[in-house]
């Protein structure tokens, strides 16, 4: 690979365990924030692309296969979504899909890495959409632990965790520290989701973060889809909340907002994603 | 790629559509068969590994979220599964998975590439597993067209359509005239399935396919996981049948006869990928 930006087309790859999943385009842009590596590729399959430290976060013709699912199951089932917290999603995607919601009426988007933001408003406009330029988002270029860490208790009503990795700065985002101070934070009747990994290429680490949600809160359910960038194809996100398992009963008006507008989530593929948990990740949680 | 078989590592691509996806490994051998190009390849993640025509088929590792997505549905809720017939599945894979059933009495395996059976016995020894050996298996080295062509009505209780893309000699398993055939030889309260490749990047060869089924048996419907060796990750397999969606419910008994021992597979699992249908597929079903 060449660095240097080139009009002929190239290919990037991300290695991961043996594997190497590439596109075909061409560089736009890398550099080094104070944080990670990042790079802008256009491709020619999905469209601009985000790479964090080598890795595929998103791109514009495929990121509705992460984003509606990280967003929807939440925002349709909490009691109330008028104050969201997204710590992370600084590609934009995650406050376009909550700004649907007409009941929202503020998102405080925490994303440490401002060239993140910078680069995304500038390159992958269709991800962020109109969300930048909407009043309801407070964009707040501050790490997110030290966020949930000082803020009041009962500020949200949904906490959306929309980070890379658990390596590089988003590893205490699957702490059990941080998801605590997250529960301190949810009002009652909220819902909590996070992006919770491949089970098949980072199985460990899957189960490790349904299990200390399942600690932490009352509920806790992955949840199954597939993101043919990140690695396997096969993802998952997972809902937490407390008393009952709200994620799993969206409210028919929210759905009906929403619902025309999405490419995969719909009310029928979030029952069934919540169900296609593969048998060998079920036996793992039923261990103990 | 040097094709001469090396002890050092490598790394081997499949391209579709401005994607590169690669394992890391060693060539085993490369030859021409009559049919196509035959690649067993020894990759680090997922073990041995077949290809055809320089499409990643299956994989030591990685088979059973295939094998098992194909053949547990079908054989589950077939009123009868006493005589099986497979159409391709020269790897193995889906017969080992069908004599699992003590019920099983007869499979007609029927593939047109014996190069493909003998390199699968010889290098994919786990995906056979000890279905060449079994008496209740009958290898017929013969293109499945002219079989089922010739085959008298209500021959098999459950049809299994095993094939690779179409195009090469997979094309006619996804042509009305074929399935024609195939409900002409499925016996009353049987169950059909085939692969019906990934809607994401087969959408139109997918979308079809289901539409024909529609159109020759009573009730068909397409059924969602995941397979990161094949494009996008995402895959489908489709299933079809009389009077009633039979494939929607499988026998309790079965169930707990082959439960144990899946990977991916369980009633909650196939309950939930009957409901994963993104939501554009399921609109473009919707339309005509």
């Amino acid at each position: 690979m060449n660095h240097k930006p080139e009009t002929i087309s190239d290919w990037l790859y991300e290695y991961q365990n043996g594997v190497r999943y590439g596109l075909e385009g061409k560089l736009i842009i890398e550099e080094y924030s104070p944080f990670q590596k990042i790079t802008i590729f256009e491709s020619k399959r999905y469209g601009k692309a985000l790479l964090l430290d080598d890795c595929w976060m998103t791109a514009e013709k495929s990121e509705k296969c992460y984003h509606e699912c990280l967003i929807h199951p939440a925002l349709c089932s909490s009691m109330q979504i008028e104050n969201i917290l997204i710590i992370g999603g600084g590609d934009g995607g995650s406050a376009r899909e909550c700004l649907k919601y007409k009941e929202v009426k503020s998102i405080d988007l925490v994303e440490i890495d401002l060239r993140v933001i910078e680069l995304s408003k500038k390159y992958l406009t269709s991800i962020g959409g109109n969300a930048w330029s909407d009043s309801r988002l407070n964009l707040q270029i501050k790490n997110g632990i030290n966020w949930v860490k000082h803020t009041k208790e009962n500020s949200y009503d949904v906490i959306i965790i929309d980070g890379a990795d658990p390596i590089g700065p988003s590893k205490e985002l699957f702490s059990n520290s941080f998801l605590k101070d997250c529960k301190r934070i949810m009002k009652p009747g909220g819902v909590l989701a996070t992006q919770s990994e491949s089970p098949e290429s980072f199985q460990e680490i899957h189960i490790n973060i349904i299990k200390v949600l399942r600690e932490i809160f009352d509920y806790a359910d992955p949840m199954y889809g597939s993101v043919s960038i990140y690695p396997s194809g096969l993802w998952s996100w997972t809902f937490a909340s407390m008393e009952k398992a709200k994620y799993m009963n969206p409210k028919k008006s929210r759905v009906k907002e929403i619902s025309q507008n999405c490419q995969i989530w719909s009310e029928r593929w979030q029952q069934g994603a919540f169900n296609t948990i593969p048998a060998f990740i079920e036996r793992e949680l039923e261990k103990q």
